[in-house]
């Protein structure tokens, strides 16, 4: 077995013990890195500890850099991985390092090394993407046509809320704008009520009393929808061709007779 | 094919090429008049783009304007149309505009060109009103009388609750009045939470926090309502007539024989 | 039919005209007694309205004397009509009034007469508490013993949320003793959030964004025991005797032969 | 029978009326420590009453100590007991008392008497632990999987989301660090919303008007998977051997013939 066999084993495969560790170490290395770059952010830290996250960022670049190219190297088509969506999560996740060598003084660049953060999905998927997953999107796939109209109902109901607002608190407390009291309808009408804008006047706050209690009886609208897609999804079978009983979705075996189902 | 008849497709049919068109470019022309009528409310905009705001009103205006013409002209009963819902939705998208040149300065009259955004709804509704919707708005009917009950035992609710934190907290922090109060206790039972009254005494929130686990526990229910009514609807079946087996209410062929149902 | 008889009619029944004018009257005369003891509360209208207010309730509390006194004369056992539940609210409504003439500067015994709202319950009942609400009623009943466990375990977690916070926050921000904190703690879980008490400490605010998200991912469990309720009680079914056939449980005839269901 | 036996009756068994009226007395017993520690905490109760609190301590912290050694005594394997989850929660109830004799002025010490509240748990399993308790428990258990990947979506969600409005804000109004504005990011999603930080530019208004009606649709989803599998639990049913009728799991009797099932 060439080099490049045993690295794509390692890489791409998780039934070895090599390819298991590799995909432990990785994850690892992506969530330090991922709290880095939030601890970067805060200001007291980013003095007190300058030097050790500096160094700690290249090692872990580094780590990256060697991943990605490997990555190049292995894979069968390469250009097509280059530009494939994790290819370029992958560049991104390295590029902001290189770069801030070049130029000084950006804070903000570095921040994309946050998308470092959606690899932990492609190591998750490899090591134990089961068919708990499928149930769910599929019942939100399946839902979001629903859960679209849905949606647009909410954002007419906060648009007229919002503006009949505008209108009635007439530029006090922060509605000073239709926006400005459509986000205040939103931040309402979801329960959020943060409280920096709220009615004054007596109209105001009967108004948004209705708007609450409307919110809250249609909250009950997108729970409905997935639940009910959810047991649909659930309790979809598929049927033994041997015994003619059925069997759920993700069953490999006959629960009845025994036969084996033949693989998608 | 007159010009009549050449109207009326492109209005009231999606099936034509030029129908489709002149829906999504009337779709495009609403939402733009609406964000047009958001933006304005806005003072700094409204200094900054005045002209440009007054001229794209006035373009679609007119081309509503044409709209609505081409509508009661194409119009089997153009009486009945101008009186209906519709017509009168219409009617009010183009008169605030035509209004402000005899009268000046009256801001809020024009705000009613928000009314515009129910037209989206007559667009959207010839192009893609699906058995999706019908799933929603039949299991919303089919649970209004219980979600009635809910929201009067709700309302009965808050009315106690807010009286009773009245004569508690006596006053204090916004409690002044039993309208007051009930506005508070809304917006606590509702998870809202803005913050703007909160109870001080040690009595008051001991009240509230017995308040907030059972909003906790009642927003259970209305949406225990929806999902059962959304199943409910859901399961709904219709038996063909050729072959006894079950189908669900949407098909158009049988799932089992293949037979077609008759059209509703 | 004595005059007894005749009011009997009037006051218990429904199904004549006098009975339900009776209590669409009442039913108003309520609501506006109601509505009355809420603006009373409200300072600036209890001054400017002071005479209209006082006689309104004066013309009220006679009606509701009148219809207080007649209930027990028509009532064929009147001893047990005033210690019932709405013998007592129906006293409890008229006495505080009466009360005023003799103690004078009372301000909160007069809230008192907001219990009159119940009585809205009783004239409804009469009027259509249809099966819908026993539907309601059943589920919630059939789930509180499931309610209750949760509500202790939401009850243990807050007490321990409260208590760490407590810990950790150290008295600042309002976090001054262990009740304070379960407040805080009861007012977060619940998503409720007023913002009076929030979190300084980085450990503070990393231990609440736990309590949010677990307490997001709890609020399911409420919601998913009233639904299964509701379902199963939704679900039930009696057999007719005739045919065999299932019929739901509201059901008065049979839906398949026909047959009169014995009423229960 | 010996004092051990007697003793062991009591303590560990509820069908006699000794150990029932124990269950009682401890029940009580920890409710008020429970209570005397929260009040303890709060300054101006801890100086007012501190003889009061400070003797019931004692009385309780001595019936604890009794029962301790107690429990000790008559268990069949001590020091199993000793060193068991139980052992140590009695354990814990008890020491901080003791150690506040030897060290003086740790207030915090004390609080871990607070940890009293978990024996609750004990008392109540052997009082009433049904089969109610079993269907919550198997579905959480159940559904533990599919909500860790939803809460791996969440944490997901808010770390862009916070990260997004970090850069947007720019350390106004409290975005100073990523950390902070994903304590933000959460407070929204779960709609708790404090407004202790609220987004203050139009983009970042505008944005978390958008995540806070993702958040709205998103609430649906554990909703959904709790509902979902407690219905399975609650539908899973066992097959009586003498009729073949099927009878929920908890039945104790086959509904149709009567047999006897056999005890689990």
């Amino acid at each position: 077995m060439s080099l490049r066999e045993k690295l794509y084993k390692i890489i791409f495969e998780t039934d070895t013990k090599a390819g298991r560790n590799f995909d432990i170490f990785l994850l690892w290395a992506i969530l330090i890195s991922v709290v880095l770059v939030m601890l970067d952010s805060v200001p007291s830290y980013a003095i007190r500890y300058k030097d050790l996250f500096l160094n700690l960022e290249w090692i872990l670049t580094i780590i990256f850099t060697i991943e990605y190219l490997s990555r190049i190297w292995i894979s069968p088509k390469p250009i097509k991985y280059i530009f494939s969506f994790w290819g370029l999560v992958d560049l991104l996740s390295i590029v902001p390092t290189y770069l801030s060598l070049l130029i000084s003084g950006y804070h903000y660049l570095l921040i994309i090394r946050i998308f470092r953060l959606l690899r932990v999905f492609r190591v998750l998927k490899l090591a134990r993407f089961t068919s708990e997953t499928s149930v769910l999107v599929e019942a939100l796939v399946a839902s979001s046509y629903k859960i679209s109209i849905f949606l647009t109902a909410v954002l007419t109901i906060v648009t007229f809320l919002g503006t009949l607002m505008y209108v009635i608190e007439g530029g006090e407390t922060g509605f000073t704008s239709i926006p400005q009291s459509i986000y205040w309808a939103i931040v309402t009408v979801t329960t959020v009520g943060y409280g920096d804008m709220v009615p004054n006047s007596v109209l105001g706050k009967f108004i948004s009393s209705f708007a609450m209690i409307i919110g809250y009886a249609i909250l009950a609208v997108p729970t409905g929808i997935v639940t009910m897609e959810m047991s649909k999804v659930s309790g979809k079978t598929k049927t033994c061709i041997h015994c003619n009983s059925k069997n759920s979705l993700n069953a490999n075996y006959c629960d009845h007779c025994g036969a084996k189902f033949p693989e998608d």
